[in-house]
């Protein structure tokens, strides 16, 4: 994959160092993370420790720099999108808990740590997945508002991805379809809400913080909703060809649970060519930004040849 | 217990048919949120009845009556408060959800029905509390919001109340006391965070759907403190004295789960005494509101008698 992939992305690869960029957002990322968060001291200090337990476990920040580069794509600043930037964010580590449960996909290690309920137990493991969907509300309406998108646009936005419709129909429709044969049109359904949703939101959010226009905001949907598709496809990927050390969670779970991915449905070879077209038409959606997407660019690529 | 109590909320009684009141407040807030929710329908049907199984219960919407009588005590609309009173009850049921999952109370009954785990499976039944919680933001963010209560006040407060120091820690309490002896002093710690915190909140934001006056949120701040402390107290009281037919849920769980409540504290003349003292208080804090706050004060004694 990786010669095609760095002929998609090379000329963004080459004018931007996203190492460098992606490790001083996630530094600023947890920095703002550890504010907002109650101290793990707090009483009752099981579920803080828990909450930050997760929360600090070494994610790659993913959706939070996507929408801290989206903000300033716009024009925006990465101070103002930061709170949106963390309870997306939020989300996210409270998905990943609730995922891992016993009663979902009953994983033991995520990011080559114990998932929360082996090291909390099931019941506080409950809670401080709760805990943190509530806390990314406390934190996204502490965010300062913008004359197009008010707090009651930015509070819209964040419970409509993560609500019934979205995010958690992802996962419902996910836990349903384990062990039967479903369509790439079904899967389809699956990764649009339980990796794209988010996605999508994070770079509207990003771009509502720098109060863009319209056209910035569908721009970045379009954008989101491409990367989040190849994203899912390079973890289908990634799930079958890389080992559990490599992940930082358990490899081959997919095809242990018998879960329809797009590499057991159209094949590695189409899954790789989709995961690329996909990329691309994230790139192309770009376009109106002219080069102030750049980190927007370079982050897309960087999904599509990631090997963890 | 009965006797003493009629003598407390007398005069409230008379004077107001507490019963018609909450069967039209039922209907009202039960069509509200027949909207407010997708429908059982939607796509993935499972998540939407799950959500809905639970919601449509049978609760007896104590929290949004409290929410809709405190919003007119304030001068304010059924309408304005509709919303917050809406999101209220779905926090409250998504919490009822989790709480009974095997991992927490393990509870097979609710409300005289099968609890969400029982029905629809443990995955479910998570994924269907984390929508209602998520779903209860986005109803928030419907509200209208109002001069001294934008909608970033009203998220604030919805956010709080639920989060990790009120809601979220008395059920951590809850669940690290199971099995312990605990004082009466941590047993009113985790009162007042996993009962009177939402009480609290849901009259708060009926005072803030009104615009009240700082003086007029402070009153209702002081009578849902106290209400919520009377109402767990009861409930515990009603653990122990009725059969698990009238409660609508297993009777005396709390005794089999070694869970300390008030009357293995303090006894349960005490705890009766205790209620009533509380109820009290909560009369008290209405009086600025002099003749229009009839309602909740009616609300108050009832909870103060009942036997379910």
């Amino acid at each position: 994959m990786s010669a095609t992939a760095t002929r998609v992305g090379a000329r963004h690869q080459q004018s931007f160092d996203l190492q460098t960029y992606l490790a001083d957002r996630t530094e600023a990322v947890n920095r703002a993370l550890g504010r907002f968060l109650p101290r793990a001291s707090t009483r009752p200090a099981t579920i803080h420790k828990a909450m930050r337990y997760s929360l600090f476990a070494g994610g790659k920040r993913l959706r939070p720099a996507l929408c801290l580069a989206a903000a300033e794509a716009c024009g925006g600043s990465v101070d103002d999108a930061m709170p949106l930037a963390c309870a997306v964010e939020c989300i996210h580590t409270y998905s990943l808990i609730h995922d891992d449960l016993p009663a979902m996909d009953n994983d033991d290690y995520r990011r080559g740590k114990l998932t929360n309920h082996k090291v909390f137990g099931e019941g506080i493991a409950i809670l401080a997945g709760d805990a943190l969907l509530t806390q990314a509300f406390e934190i996204a309406a502490q965010c300062k508002g913008w004359p197009r998108y008010p707090h009651q646009a930015i509070v819209l936005e964040l419970s409509r991805a993560a609500g019934s419709g979205q995010l958690i129909a992802g996962q419902v429709a996910d836990l349903e379809g384990e062990g039967k044969k479903i369509s790439a049109h079904q899967l389809r359904y699956i990764h649009e809400r339980k990796t794209s949703a988010l996605l999508c939101c994070s770079a509207r959010l990003g771009a509502m913080s720098a109060n863009g226009t319209v056209a910035q905001l569908e721009a970045l949907t379009d954008f989101g909703y491409h990367v989040g598709l190849a994203f899912q496809i390079i973890d289908d990927i990634l799930d079958i060809t890389q080992t559990s050390e490599r992940l930082g969670k358990t490899a081959g779970k997919d095809t242990q649970a018998q879960k329809a991915t797009y590499p057991t449905i159209v094949g590695m070879e189409k899954s790789k060519r989709i995961a690329r077209q996909l990329t691309q038409r994230a790139f192309d959606a770009l376009r109106i930004f002219r080069d102030k997407a750049v980190a927007l660019e370079a982050l897309a690529a960087y999904l599509l040849q990631r090997d963890r």
